[in-house]
């Protein structure tokens, strides 16, 4: 590590990431290669002397970059958008840079209080109430993604209800949310050890545009808790993955508290990461999740840890190891200020209204969903509304579309319909970005349509 | 995100950091700052409009720094190094600036590939058997961190056992590993419900140089089966935190294999993490892994994983998201080299030797656990062998050491003795930097001693 040495590589670098923005367009969105196309290019074991820096990065153009599905490029707008931005990316530096390893408060200081303090700001821009702000029972924290931060919570209601009922209950305890619920809930039930069948998918329609119906809920916990179970957990969504349908917040948040369950909501895509793109985890009580989370191994231990003078985020989270996450946030925060950021979001869901328009237009097209945020769920009508063929119509559409490598898009399955989604947020995607997009969808529908 | 914008701040950013490397000796390596320091200096609401790129880097300098400990200090001796690189930087800058999602392999199948390939590099350079590599049933990944790593083999190595035996028989299952494996396998326990009293913490002492004994293993194995429990897991370590005892590798793992027992080695410090500073989770059978954490919603499914014609990392780890990791370990291990990798860790040996016999060319202080890699345990002896103050006496040097700013060290308990922990391997450290610490140690002492 010679800071000489890392000053030149580095602006190098930079010019070399500056020049793939500038030049991102004119790659394939998703990648086009085979499977294994890799192996071919690169030596079977590592070098055992030093190779030159330009090399590497001659490998990284030739060999890397043809391989990279390019979730910044204006033309991606699948899955949900993962954005980088300048102050992002300067955050993302200046964290590596430091390089400290924040598990406890004493390890940087800086890094404990600089998170629980731009945590506080997020909570206070998302008028979240006070008792969720770091200087009453509640506070922020920011982990490694989104799967983590339900994961946490599952595991601090958990050991919550299990200290009340004894832990070898745990075969009786009962999660509940809906089948637009993201699969990380199912994941975070297979670790904590919830039985599988004790996982209610309460099932969702068009009647309530894919939100999470009370009575549904209301009506399984009673049947759970006639048959002797224990009901303990609801994960609510503001924004769903396929549809970002909104699950009804308040009347959901009356059934927990009457049945004293913890109601966790998931607003990954619609909630913060519209504002920050990071994986923010907001607590009313943050007691349940410390004594499910926490160790004290003897070679942690210090003075301000031992005086409960200080928050050691290492208690709030799965690892011990933790980057200083919030350089980045704060960077974002500072250097675009609130007001961007509304415009910047509100420029997206106006992108997207403005697409949704064009599929409206066109006859051979519905779209297959409420639009609320900016994603646009359509699917391509099937010829003489034979339906049997529809799904695999949308299939191989979304197929050829991502085949031109023009654009990338995903799709979902609602009421058993395969469906397009169109996700628009990458940072470079402009009004032109879109059009050309509809353009793609359409000629390859007419494509598809004409050979059926 | 604009190309200009981000090459103008980036250079900047390349030329703070430079600058914060070249200065980083200046200082006080253990940050002096009070709790709460932070709160006072920044502002409690974000702003509404931008702030200068200027206004930020000033604030970093006045207000972040001195907040900030210094991991990559020549003089931080603490815990166990983790450190940066010019390579490892240019690593984690090249995977902010692609700024991918590499869950399954179409996401990017570059990331992907890249790291198979890289971690079968890795255990090649460790001499691994070829079943760890990635084109047998084994193969490798990046964890985020050493803890997600071991929690993913308990679970694995859970659900394989419940499978056979059923779910209810949770309460059954019997973890072993020794009092010197780190709390990440206890953390690793609460998460899967493995209940807290049948986890057997095997006791160690001088007598085997803290190695966990394979007699005291088989003992509480055979206890355990006609008490009716399951024993299912050992977590055996290579370099264990407190004091880098080896346990005996062969012997325990024929005891495990007889008895059916899935068989972990923790070698986060002695082991990868020595050449590549990162999290690599090498298997003998990803299967069990794969079981244990996949999900399959359909939002994500596609041709290439449908096909089963390509790894998905997400069913490899707990998140769904992750980032291009490989890229770092790809920089590091070619821009280095692995001769010049070993050089840099024989180094580190030596010098860590050189401190151990200044250690004992002092007699008010003793080598307190055989120094086996580049880690030196070490504590004043107390006046007139006077045991019952000796505790408190190296809590305190401990204390005034790290009050100086000079250096940072950290302490463990051993056989009931409170023992400090002289940690070499901060990438700046050189031969001037061991003889002036050794010095701030005698110093502290001196005065210590001289008020007793």
């Amino acid at each position: 590590m010679d800071a000489e040495q890392l000053r030149e590589c580095a602006h190098k670098m930079v010019d070399f990431i500056s020049d793939y923005y500038k030049n991102i367009e004119n790659f394939p969105v998703l990648s086009q290669v085979q499977p294994g196309y890799l192996r071919e290019l690169l030596p079977d074991s590592a070098p055992t002397h030093p190779e030159s820096f330009q090399d590497v990065l001659n490998d990284v153009q030739a060999k890397i970059l043809p391989g990279v599905t390019h979730w910044q490029s204006p033309d991606y707008f699948a899955y949900f958008p993962s954005n980088s931005s300048v102050a992002g990316f300067l955050g993302e530096m200046l964290s590596a840079g430091i390089n400290m390893v924040g598990f406890s408060w004493i390890t940087s200081p800086a890094a404990t209080e600089l998170e629980m303090i731009v945590l506080d700001w997020l909570a206070k821009a998302l008028k979240l109430p006070d008792e969720f702000l770091s200087i009453g029972p509640g506070g922020g924290v920011i982990q490694g993604t989104a799967s983590e931060a339900v994961l946490v919570v599952l595991l601090a209601a958990r050991d919550k209800v299990l200290r009340k009922v004894g832990k070898d209950a745990i075969g009786k305890l009962v999660v509940y949310s809906s089948d637009q619920t993201h699969s990380a809930l199912q994941k975070a039930c297979q670790i904590g050890g919830i039985h599988p069948e004790n996982h209610r998918v309460l099932k969702t329609d068009p009647s309530t545009e894919y939100a999470l119906s009370p009575e549904s809920f209301c009506e399984a916990i009673s049947h759970d808790i006639a048959s002797g179970l224990i009901p303990f957990f609801l994960c609510a969504t503001v924004g769903t993955t396929s549809s970002t349908a909104v699950d009804p917040l308040l009347a959901l948040g009356e059934i927990t508290k009457s049945n004293g369950m913890w109601f966790h909501v998931d607003a990954a895509y619609a909630g913060s990461a519209c504002i920050c793109q990071s994986s923010a985890t907001i607590l009313m009580d943050r007691s349940a999740l410390i004594q499910s989370l926490s160790t004290n191994p003897e070679f942690l231990k210090n003075k301000a840890s031992q005086g409960n003078m200080v928050v050691d985020y290492k208690d709030w989270q799965i690892p011990l190891g933790r980057r200083f996450r919030s350089l980045k946030l704060w960077m974002v925060l500072r250097l675009y200020g609130l007001e961007n950021l509304q415009a910047y979001i509100r420029n997206h869901i106006e992108l997207a209204k403005m697409f949704e328009e064009l599929v409206k237009q066109d006859p051979r097209f519905e779209v297959a969903a409420p639009r609320k945020f900016s994603l646009v769920c359509l699917r391509l009508l099937p010829p003489q509304n034979n339906e049997d063929c529809a799904n695999k119509l949308n299939h191989d559409l979304l197929e050829s579309v991502n085949s031109t490598g023009k654009i990338f898009i995903s799709h979902t399955v609602l009421s058993s319909k395969y469906v397009l989604r169109f996700a628009v947020g990458a940072p470079l995607t402009e009004e032109r970005h879109i059009v050309a997009a509809w353009k793609v969808l359409q000629e390859e529908a007419s494509a598809l349509l004409r050979i059926l």
